[in-house]
């Protein structure tokens, strides 16, 4: 039986084309560690991750896992993984799963952080991490219009996937919008995500809290299950996987 | 009478050749932010800044002066200046000041933070603002080793310029050594600091830290008044200036 090794990987998204590796695009994180992992164990490695993220977009703890016949400890992989990898992207964490452990089918749930900065001032060392939206946000506002969205809806209007032909509903078990010193952060808690969901969401709560969307109209786009153009794509360098929850 | 601003400035130095402004360096703090301010007043502006930084040495808020004529008010100077200037330096303050105000001459004491990771699992979102060393310090006898350092010395012993022709005595009121979640951080808090002082304190306490040097030897090092083989210089990438204080 061939062992399974699960990684738990951070990666600053800003220089990188997203996880998922692609034709001729070596510049992603599956690839980088792929080709690390494949040097180290002379094999082929695939690894299985959570979930994609997007170009620019970072992981505080993606999961991602492979099958390996090397005899490797998860220490011995971790020290030389972190020695060829890119200074932006580490691995934090190594372990043996069972052999049915799949990082994605087996993931439970997830959380997904959403900084914004609202203050005028930049903030020269969190820029990398944020929305530098430099503007006040009515943020009772954006906490009583997010209340629709928590619980099991079809979030067809907030995924930018158009061909998506799985379902499209999702339980979002909690929206957390908290003020920091630079601006506000926005937890989500859900036991899935579409493409774009959360970056939509986050886009269409600034809307609100800027004034120009109503909690009542976000409740009634939901509703409608259409991308209409009040549904507002946030940038993707203020989004990070958080945590990825498993059984 | 020319008017006299006070400008905060805080930057990432990773990308930077230090602060001042060198003969045919262009990517120098000092050169971009002249440059920027030259072109807003229609002047040629000439900031007096608080002390140089190495290249690759950040500032959380460094203090610069310059005398203009111009009538704009502080806020539009920010605004300008952080609407022209690379997103890792930017204006957080402006002020205007009394005509003898100068940033370097004015200033009472300065606060520096000099950050090191301990841990052997490497932080993608902070590395670029410690050493990362890796490997556990033994905290208790840094300190101890510190106290040595407190109070009015000739610190000639952790200067880098050997053609120092002013005093090299420098008063330190405080050196704070706090473990962080990552390693520790040292805080220095002085009258004034010489060339590299804070790097040469910080790397040669870190000795003491692993065990390569003890209190005593660090105490004779500074009695010797003589830059040794003991002294070690910490990496710039771990240095922040933190605060001038003025009266």
């Amino acid at each position: 039986m061939r062992r399974n090794i699960v990684l738990t990987i951070q990666y600053e998204g800003t220089r990188f084309d997203g996880w998922q590796k692609q034709g001729n695009t070596q510049n992603t994180i599956q690839g980088k560690l792929e080709a690390v992992l494949s040097k180290l164990t002379d094999e082929s490695v695939e690894l299985h991750a959570s979930g994609r993220t997007d170009a620019g977009v970072h992981a505080f703890a993606q999961i991602a896992n492979f099958h390996t016949d090397c005899n490797l400890s998860c220490d011995e992989i971790m020290r030389y993984v972190n020695q060829f990898l890119p200074k932006d992207c580490a691995l934090i964490a190594a372990r043996e799963a069972e052999p049915r452990f799949h990082s994605r089918l087996s993931a439970k749930r997830k959380r997904y952080r959403y900084t914004i900065h609202t203050s005028e001032i930049p903030d020269v060392f969190s820029r990398r991490f944020a929305w530098e939206l430099g503007a006040k946000l009515d943020v009772s506002a954006m906490k009583t219009a997010a209340k629709s969205l928590i619980g099991r809806h079809d979030f067809k209007c907030f995924c930018d996937n158009k061909h998506m032909k799985k379902s499209t509903v999702r339980e979002l078990y909690e929206i957390n919008i908290v003020s920091t010193s630079q601006g506000i952060s926005i937890d989500f808690l859900g036991n899935g995500f579409l493409y774009h969901m959360v970056r939509l969401i986050a886009g269409t709560l600034v809307s609100v809290g800027e004034g120009e969307l109503t909690a009542d109209e976000l409740s009634k786009i939901l509703e409608s299950g259409e991308r209409s153009g009040k549904v507002r794509l946030a940038p993707a360098c203020g989004l990070c996987l958080m945590e990825v929850f498993y059984d």
